[in-house]
């Protein structure tokens, strides 16, 4: 089976980072369909025409993104309808579904939407939940050599939820043979290579059984190291066994490192970990400015443990709301183990909650000192028992060191909250 | 003249996001050379073969990007040459370079590593000074007819340098022409249809004068729409200037609704308004959950004017830190007009600040009401004189609905700030 997907947009060509395939091509590998070529043209009718031509004669299955939206430079509906020699059929009901998304917003539809209410001629339509572009399935040719065109829109807040929702679910039914099945581990507080080290023998190796095989994969990002082990083959108990003792062999090497797997975020791991031991959780951020805050926050049913933030970014601030001791300021500055300390019993205390944290340092790129460089970094922990803290030395500009330091923060958490101390 | 990219990389088509194509044709813009095709195989040799043929009848340069190192599935050095008909030849220069790479790291080089030694016949060798593999610059066919091959290896980290320092200088002797400039609108508060019809007939036209012509293209994302104006010619002040009154004709039809151009961002906007009036800023948040912190302090320079934030997500911080009435809470709600207004109230009062921000709404996917749905939202801004407040309804899940109200908190306050009105 031969599958293709044909990305337009001229901003595609112009420096924007396409997503969008990546996408596509991974929730299709879950169910065993590999995608073998990937096209991206710009938002000319010449260019999808050929590009779209060609591809439909080698594939089986062609996705186009991108290029249903409402205005002269969404081409793709009109360039497909024409190659399979289909007519666009205005279609009443999306009409109806547009205006309401529209009117939902307390807003006029726009004219320019009726464009996007045209379907084609026996097409399946894909509901659009975010936006107001229905995708569609096309079907085309007769018997064997039956074709499928799969029309999507190209913001993946559109895209992304109506191939989960719709699109898998109906290539599933129809196309599933090889099974695959991947489980991802996620590593923090070792580098890519230290985890490469520990388990290079387990990941170098070919393990096979009977024709079920596993592959690996590692991928860095954001401070964190996915190991991604992916079984293939024809027998799901046998996959299923390698790839369990694999993941075990794993978990022996890297242990407490490995914080979730597959969809789990620190954020979610510390949710469930509070709630569990019944704590709730209070921030103060200075140096991530509200980020960690942001990723607790992002959990639903957050606010059952998570009580109240604050961002103290001036000194006044950290004095008068967290009451800090302006002497510990004065002598240790603002970015120092001790300011951190204080900052987190102050916003427990503030919030009456079981757990403060508290966040400082240097995301630059000013505000670095001869003794302080941008970069560094403190994070504290206070419970009813104790205060922990410790220092980190980050480097990358101001954003990337405020990801780090979130995503440290929120994993030291991690690490305190299942220690099994007495909090 | 027509140019195109093909990548090779299985891992591109397993959901691996591709970064180097878009780097590629954003730097190769920058010198007027428009890319019109971006490919993507797998390492397999027919693939990749069939793939190049096609791409190089269409194109007058090629770039392969991918498959030039040491193992067993980097392929397109042998592909490339086979398809030009160009032989393969040991270059003990390369190898010695190659086997300094790795004395320099105190490593023993690889046997694999002599692949990487073969150059094409008559290829100009593309020094690679962060990895092993060099590129090559290929050219065939004659006269007129005279085409280009450019193999690039994948790793970012080797090929964004190979291009900035070699390739682009390269090509700016041969090839540069066309000037092309461009100019990216960003609007908020309008839906991208809304922003079609007002501009329509501006987009829809042909911009031309001597041979210089502008083009159009808008892309939607977050809440904000873009406006891009490309303009391409031989005449760089006739470009500027009809490129200027194209400009100044979208602000008469769209005035305060745009709110930036090019890399401007809402909370950059926000700052220099409030730099310039010396106003100092607070935040308290509620359904957004920090994030509006998160993009106000991604600000260098943000504690001059950004002095504090919280997020209440609890009714006892809303009551106990921002003093919003029990009774407001308990009559209308949390999520109403009344507390947002007393939350900012609130906010202005506990930070000594000048202007009080406050969000609160429904996030879901839990918390909605038969009067008050999912997507409830309030913003209130809190000044001397006044106190503003707008409700919205937005749609979405969860992340997205954060979002949504982010950058509408935002574009509200820079309204408030730029309108003159008396704070």
């Amino acid at each position: 089976m031969n599958i293709e997907i044909l990305c337009t947009g001229t901003e595609l060509l112009m420096g924007k980072v396409n997503t969008d395939d990546a996408y596509l091509c991974e929730r299709l590998l879950c169910i065993g369909l590999a995608v073998n070529r990937v096209i991206t043209v710009g938002d000319s009718k010449s260019e999808i025409k050929s590009a779209f031509e060609e591809s439909v004669k080698r594939s089986d299955i062609v996705f186009t993104v991108g290029g249903l939206g409402p205005t002269f430079d969404d081409l793709t509906r009109e360039v497909v309808a024409e190659a399979l020699k289909k007519k666009l059929i205005f279609n009443r009901e999306i009409m109806h579904q547009i205006a309401s998304h529209f009117a939902a917003r307390d807003m006029e539809m726009p004219a320019v939407n009726d464009r996007q209410a045209y379907i084609m001629e026996g097409a399946e339509v894909i509901p659009n939940k975010t936006g107001t572009a229905p995708g569609m399935i096309v079907q085309y040719g007769d018997g064997k050599l039956k074709k499928m065109v799969i029309l999507l829109p190209g913001p993946p807040s559109e895209m992304n939820p109506m191939v989960d929702d719709y699109v898998m679910k109906y290539l599933k039914k129809r196309y599933e043979r090889a099974i695959i099945k991947t489980t991802v581990l996620h590593v923090c507080g070792l580098s890519e290579s230290a985890v490469y080290e520990k388990i290079r023998d387990i990941v170098d190796s070919t393990r096979e059984l009977d024709g079920n095989e596993l592959n690996f994969a590692m991928l860095a990002s954001s401070s964190v190291v996915q190991v991604k082990i992916i079984g293939k083959g024809a027998d799901e108990l046998l996959i299923d066994s390698i790839m369990g003792k694999t993941r075990q062999e794993i978990y022996d090497r890297l242990g407490n490192d490995i914080y979730g797997e597959n969809d789990d975020t620190l954020e979610e791991v510390i949710g469930k970990l509070l709630g569990k031991k019944k704590l709730s959780l209070s921030l103060a951020e200075s140096c991530t400015g509200g980020m960690i805050c942001d990723r607790v926050t992002n959990i639903p049913g957050s606010s059952i443990y998570f009580k109240q933030g604050v961002v103290t970014y001036s000194n006044e601030s950290k004095i008068r709301l967290l009451k800090v001791n302006e002497d510990t300021i004065k002598r240790y500055g603002a970015v120092s183990e001790n300011t951190a300390k204080e900052m987190a019993v102050g916003v427990r205390k503030l919030s009456g909650v079981d757990i403060g944290m508290a966040t400082t340092g240097i995301a630059g790129p000013t505000g670095a000192t001869e003794k302080k460089p941008v970069g560094l970094v403190y994070v504290a922990i206070a419970c009813e028992k104790d205060v922990y803290c410790r220092e980190y030395r980050f480097t990358g500009h101001r954003l990337a060191i405020k990801e780090k330091v979130t995503v440290h923060a929120l994993d030291f958490l991690r690490r305190i909250l299942g220690s099994g101390l007495d909090m």
